[in-house]
């Protein structure tokens, strides 16, 4: 049959990150983590300010990126055979070094009293268990709204065809949303290890609560991401084998 | 005239519902329903985050079953002769199911003596008719909402050409939130049997009440969604016969 | 040069509007009035559902009759010269009927003492003007947000090509949104004739108070959209002989 | 080769501001700007407001004059070297012109009593620092916030190809509502020296304090804004030649 490069078309992603692009996509997965942790952790009223944020930073960077800015998706991503291994070890790098700029930089604009306030910072900004709940619990949940964001991700963007960024930011933005809101009153739905990590160094400066349970943040999202990436191997099974590299 | 294959682009959602593709619509269905019910049944602050997910699954899986999630909305597809027996049977069947586990897991996130708390959970967590409300204003309010979102749901994704998922999944989201809105102080606004059944199911091994006038969530959604078939059907009267299998 | 039949591409709306679809379109001006002034004058604790419904309403019926709803869109799309003499004096009957089906239907979904409690409706269900507000100020701020409003639907649907009804329905849906939180505490926020009229026909076998300063939200909606006609027909001064019918 | 006129295709906002539609653009960026400060400035519960009207004026505007309604953004685009001369210093004028209307008919729409209120005018309507907060910190949350913003424009207006002017509004509103709940409780987030300017002069007829650390509303967002310009140049040093003029 016709030789078609079909390759080019469905490796959305990776086909972005060759020799010269892997630095623009580690760069921007470096800035909008920070811009992602810088406003889902500053105080606010209304809950709706990260997945906000995420429409706007997928809707940019995607095309450059993918638009991950969170380990556990960059997981989900690798685990579909989407992305190359370089590009699977650096981009955690720099969404962690992300996180913690992220983190600084809301802890420099306050004053230190209100940053060290318990009543705003176990609020919002970290993301520590609720009282009464237990880890066993929180595992389920952190879990479970990670397999939703990254099977909504993996859906969304990993098209045979040519991803719809609009549709994927928006997608993935509202399904970040609502777990927001769902997840707040049981560990304050993280879903993202760089968004955990580095705000609890930057808190760890004034008490060592925040690591009590923080593995939390780290096997809830990654066991979920694993998952959403089974889910999706599962779904497009029919198609999985003009996945492979010929 | 030239004998085009006019069938296949017009029987947008049930040309998916082949031998092969059934399961994985199945499969998704079940999913969906899992975690709208999830989402929508765990506490929050805030109302908006059923839609957002809605907005997300349709994005999502819309492609792949209709994005239905809802025995109402199949019935509604069905009755306008867009989907097949087959997928008319165990959409439901599969729905049901998936609420079961999407209730039985927001039981499992949270501490037992928060669950059976009547200040949250006959808040939002099940649906249960709001105090002075009869059963005659709750059917006419289940119905009349429900007939808005199946409505939106037939009149975007039953196009005669190719369905504009983000248009359809935007709509849907966005009435199913405005609905919510506005039915949460008569009926808490469940437009789906599978999202009030589930959690009652759950709720009912600590208190019988969640039954009484549980009819209401099963007869308001279903007769509202045949209406909106019938006002689907008289606005695409024109090109009806060309729906009509050949 | 070609005779190429722009004038079909161009008059986007009034092109639907042939002996024929006529019935249609004012069935569905009916239909999304009544689900409008149902949603927006239902109790609710956000004020966020009336735009909400308006996104998918655009979204569902654009295609059909332009997705008006509201006699002060009407009268701005005609005094643009696009739709019929026929439309102009139809639309807004049916638009009326809805607004009163809409109200009638809010009023049978709850119990009398609700329906009459000062504490609620006053505050979202019928639009009055707020304490110690001025007339004139309300004249300005109905006839302010509602140039919004119209000139909003005029640049984004009356498109020399194919109108956008996507992006129409999102940006009619949020500056409505934009313009009931901005206007609530002044005016209520109608921009509708259609939405004042009908509750206040309805709360008016309880209390003759709705009636006070009725006339705001004719004249402002009214002399808003005209404007909003005036400074549509000054942006497309270019291209406006193109519009004329040859 | 084909010599293409590739220039028309890429300068997307520049070949709009011609000779003859110069004065177009800078009749909608008055009015944007107009309508924007009036929506962000009136007092409202609800801080999704001043977000979700940016995404309709870029909606209905974008096309002709870009969109900006912000003297931050047209910096940044003409950093970029996007923007003639002629609409970099002509757009900043209209814009203040606008920002001074928009704030006057905020006060023009309420009783005195209430504008000189402030309980809600220091609250949100003109945007002075919250106590506690150091101008060092204002200025550096200014600054960050507007960078945000600013990249955002840039990324999903300076296209290479046509600019999918939905995308981008979303993109913008969005962002612009992620920005104000997360900088509310610092600098209450202007982001945008005309929407800071014009309520400070209305205001100033009742006190002088909102001219204290006004300086922050103009340092903060220029800097922000020219860093943007310069993130976006990095990004697409790879395509930066064929930006330069021939």
């Amino acid at each position: 049959s016709r030789p078609r490069t079909r390759k080019e078309n469905e490796h959305v992603i990776s086909n972005h990150i060759d020799e010269w692009n892997i630095y623009q996509a580690l760069f921007v997965e470096f800035l909008g983590t920070t811009i992602y942790v810088f406003i889902a952790t500053i105080p606010y009223y209304d809950s709706t300010s990260p997945g906000m944020a995420l429409i706007a930073l997928i809707a940019c960077f995607g095309k450059i990126s993918g638009g991950h800015f969170n380990p556990a998706v960059t997981i989900g991503v690798s685990l579909c055979g989407r992305l190359s291994l370089k590009a699977t070890i650096l981009y955690p790098v720099v969404q962690m070094v992300g996180g913690l700029l992220g983190a600084a930089l809301t802890r420099a604009v306050q004053p230190s009293h209100e940053y060290i306030d318990n009543e705003y910072y176990f609020e919002k900004g970290i993301t520590v268990l609720r009282e009464n709940v237990k880890p066993g619990w929180a595992l389920l949940c952190e879990g479970l709204i990670t397999l939703f964001l990254v099977l909504t991700y993996l859906m969304c963007t990993l098209e045979k065809k040519k991803t719809n960024w609009l549709l994927a930011s928006l997608a993935i933005g509202f399904i970040a949303q609502a777990n927001i809101l769902a997840a707040d009153f049981i560990t304050r739905a993280s879903m993202n290890p760089a968004r955990s990590f580095g705000p609890a160094v930057c808190m760890s400066f004034f008490t060592k609560d925040v690591w009590k349970h923080h593995y939390v943040y780290w096997v809830g999202p990654i066991v979920g991401s694993a998952l959403a990436a089974f889910v999706w191997r599962c779904l497009n099974w029919q198609w999985s084998c003009s996945l492979l590299p010929k």
